[in-house]
């Protein structure tokens, strides 16, 4: 077992996998200063002033000569000027595109999308709707036309705590409006069906607007009121699926070129593993994708406050980088408004485990994202049209980030946990990436890869972000994750609720 | 059919129920001026200065003399001094005790509080567990031994969208532990099985608290992470139900006074005739209730906005009258952190139908409150501990007022329906009540009560009163709802969520 890890070959800082005593020898380097495990080690002489670089990022300079072997932590770094410049768009080097073109099996839409499952879904336009779109789907389910359907993976009900009680004009609004259309539109499905109460705040011919809801037209719509109840609705929902679902199983796998996939990255339940092990492997991955054509979502916004610089600096214009710097005004108003901060700051405990200064702290997060430029900067669940890597703002809270994603038209979702995340995103599957080897045993049922062993088999994070990468692609073409097994998405939407609920 | 309505024998003006012209007689009136549908008619000669009164209760006073048989609106009444006065306790007039003691058949809890129903609940203390809690649910009642009881109405998984990615320590995380707690102690719940994720903000050692989490100790609790998994944890799961409906199947239903009813008033998909029928008869049955010695809940702070008065001047305390005080200047601010407003006044269309002041639109809403003394004001959430006619602070949307009385202690909910609403709220029996007939006829399976035929068939507000207080007796004793016929309540547990989500 290596005693201790470079995230990066740029790196002049290596992090201790142990307690390492002076005269201890690991990656070449002998250590002059005992350093606590999670800790930094200076690699090479670094000169006072000199940046020092975790996951090839600046996450502070040197403010005195540091000898090769030492420990590099408060004592001897601080956050320079240049780590607290924006820098936009200095550090956008685009990525060596891909020569081998990498195709999966996936369902084309005729607006051109990719799904990577073929669902029918049964949206919502208010929580007082939510029930009988349960009731809709599992009466569908039960029929047996639908168990004939060869190409049809399922029907989801998709119920939510909002839609009424609110402002049917502010930020709050366009939100819950943006992220339902997102949904009715996400490639993973292949037909909507529609259910509203009928006098709620959220109206359906506002949602549905003057274009179609869908490109395939596969869409119907219905309102509990006018169709008069509970049973008459169910009824006449489930007819509509069945008619819904001959078109939605015409749609068959095909192969696609990987550059139709649009990966929501995120992670949940974090130890202090994560930012070494799967998030920087799920970067290698994002980096693989990207030279491939494809698209990677960031986002957690909370997560990366106060170290926006590491993302400004990639931003492919001074505009793109001005669009996070905004949203982080934004978020600074947002908490503050509702009385709370925000704080990313390392903690004590943070410190105690050996992180250094906010940038550090961020890349732990940041580190999923890779290394390639930053192709534009969106708001929660706006849609996605960039290929690259890109950001989504949104909340660290994983369900609602995830549901912000797939509305942006996500059509696969990453999740590493350190301490075990179980959630599922119908219609979307979520790989489950753990941390570390510990947790993954205890938890293997829920978990689709294992990234521990970087620590503790050797793997490098190189050889793990290609098999990360080779997942992505089965995942795709329809293998089946643990989550999607187990039968999970029923409870996982959550619509981002900005705004007073009245 | 009758052409107009007198709500109250106080009252000085009748309401229209159709277009009277000069000449036509009503109620013993004869029109003296044209008078529209839902406009209001001076019953008898009011003279400049009068206070105008509608349900009995003061709406405004007149600007000039208003002959018998004339038009009341807007260019004869306006809002008094005395109208805006909060005037303290000042009409806290307390009912006269029922003679006749009643009885329903109900769950006797080890607290002494009572139950209309005998259900298990599956609580979650974050949306990541809320697919497990819906899988252990699920799992139990398929199982034989569930089959076998005969006196568990249930298992109930009850999901929602929070727990995490908020703050520890604010109003919401306060108002979220509150909602939870009150639903783990509902005596509708014959035992409680807490399923959390583990690494969530809302802990389950902070939400049990050092107390018992129900006095019958027919409580459980685990973690996903620490049993290692969705598979694992549904099994214990499962084993840990089968143990508490041992338990929870030992109760009976009993005879139980009236007085240990505790109902929650909604309305929801306002029409016209909610204030002029189902509102103002559940104001009757409400009064009946309080007489027996049970307790009714007013709650929907945001659509009593500007007319608290109507509630400080029955309040039995200025203390009281005070706390209902402090809980609008709350919505002040918060509706204002949000960038929204507190808004009640009649908009031109209110005024159009006939509704003159914001005295008197709220009155629609708070007529399911009837006449008595206002014993106490409480958050959203808190326990309810005096008997009488009580408000709960709330939004006004319907599913996540319902959570809040749920949680402070309601067995049974009444929710009156213009437009018609189809939720239901497991584990307490929700009677759903139509304001018209048209709407009744057109969501008759959906629909436990017509108030209608106040308008179209000459029932008194005061008999269809009493045949709302028997039917609250009947369903409290297991007559089951039209919604819990249907299988409602899956989809509407709705905590407020206040605050950021980070
Ligand atoms: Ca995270
Ligand atoms: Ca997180
Ligand atoms: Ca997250
Ligand atoms: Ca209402
Ligand atoms: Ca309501």
């Amino acid at each position: 077992m290596p005693i201790s890890i470079r995230l990066n070959p740029d790196d002049n800082v290596d992090i201790a996998l142990t307690d390492l005593l002076p005269g201890a020898e690991a990656l070449g380097v002998t250590m002059t200063t005992p350093v606590a495990r999670g800790h930094k080690i200076a690699n090479r002489a670094i000169t006072a002033g000199e940046n020092i670089r975790r996951y090839g990022q600046i996450i502070g300079a040197a403010t005195q000569d540091i000898p090769a072997g030492a420990h590099v932590h408060v004592h001897n770094i601080a956050m320079s000027d240049h780590a607290q410049d924006y820098a936009f768009a200095a550090e956008a080097r685009p990525l060596v595109p891909a020569t081998q073109a990498r195709t999966f099996m996936g369902f084309r839409r005729p607006d051109g999308k990719a799904g990577t499952r073929n669902y029918l879904g049964v949206l919502t336009s208010v929580n007082c709707s939510g029930s009988v779109a349960r009731f809709i789907a599992e009466e569908a389910e039960k029929a047996d036309w639908f168990k004939a359907l060869g190409n049809v993976d399922g029907i989801v009900p998709i119920a939510h705590a909002s839609g009424c009680g609110m402002s049917g004009s502010d930020e709050g609004y366009a939100t819950l409006m943006r992220t339902l259309q997102g949904y009715a539109q996400n490639p993973n499905f292949g037909g909507i069906l529609l259910v509203g109460l009928g006098c709620e705040v959220l109206q359906i011919p506002d949602l549905v607007g003057r274009g179609r809801m869908r490109a395939d037209n596969n869409f119907r719509h219905m309102t509990i009121q006018q169709v008069g109840g509970t049973r008459k609705t169910v009824e006449r929902g489930v007819e509509a699926l069945r008619e819904m679902a001959e078109i939605a199983n015409a749609y068959a796998r095909e192969p696609i070129p990987v550059s139709e996939l649009v990966i929501g990255m995120q992670c949940g339940g974090s130890d202090g593993y994560s930012g070494i092990t799967a998030n920087p492997a799920l970067g290698v991955a994002s980096d693989l994708l990207v030279q491939h054509g494809g698209t990677t979502i960031l986002s957690e916004t909370s997560e990366i406050y106060g170290a926006e610089h590491l993302l400004t600096r990639r931003a492919v214009s001074v505009e793109v980088g001005q669009k996070l710097i905004d949203r982080i005004r934004w978020w600074e108003d947002y908490t503050a408004r509702n009385k709370g901060e925000m704080n990313n700051n390392p903690s004590p405990g943070n410190k105690r485990g050996g992180l250094t200064t906010i940038l550090e702290k961020s890349l732990g997060a940041v580190a999923k994202g890779g290394t390639a430029p930053m192709q534009d900067v969106y708001l929660f669940a706006e849609p996605i049209t960039k290929k690259g890597f890109v950001f989504m703002d949104s909340p660290g809270y994983d369900p609602c980030s995830v549901t912000g994603q797939i509305a942006s038209g996500a059509n696969l979702i990453v999740f590493t946990t350190g301490r075990g995340s179980v959630s599922g995103y119908k219609p979307v599957p979520c790989i489950k990436v753990a941390t570390n080897s510990e947790m993954f045993r205890h938890m293997e049922e829920d978990m689709d890869l294992n990234t521990g062993d970087i620590i503790d088999g050797g793997v490098s994070l190189a050889d793990k972000g290609r098999e990360m990468f080779e997942l992505f692609i089965k995942v795709a073409s329809g293998e089946v994750t643990k989550s999607e097994a187990l039968g999970f998405g029923g409870a996982e939407f959550v619509p981002w609720q900005i705004g007073a609920v009245m």
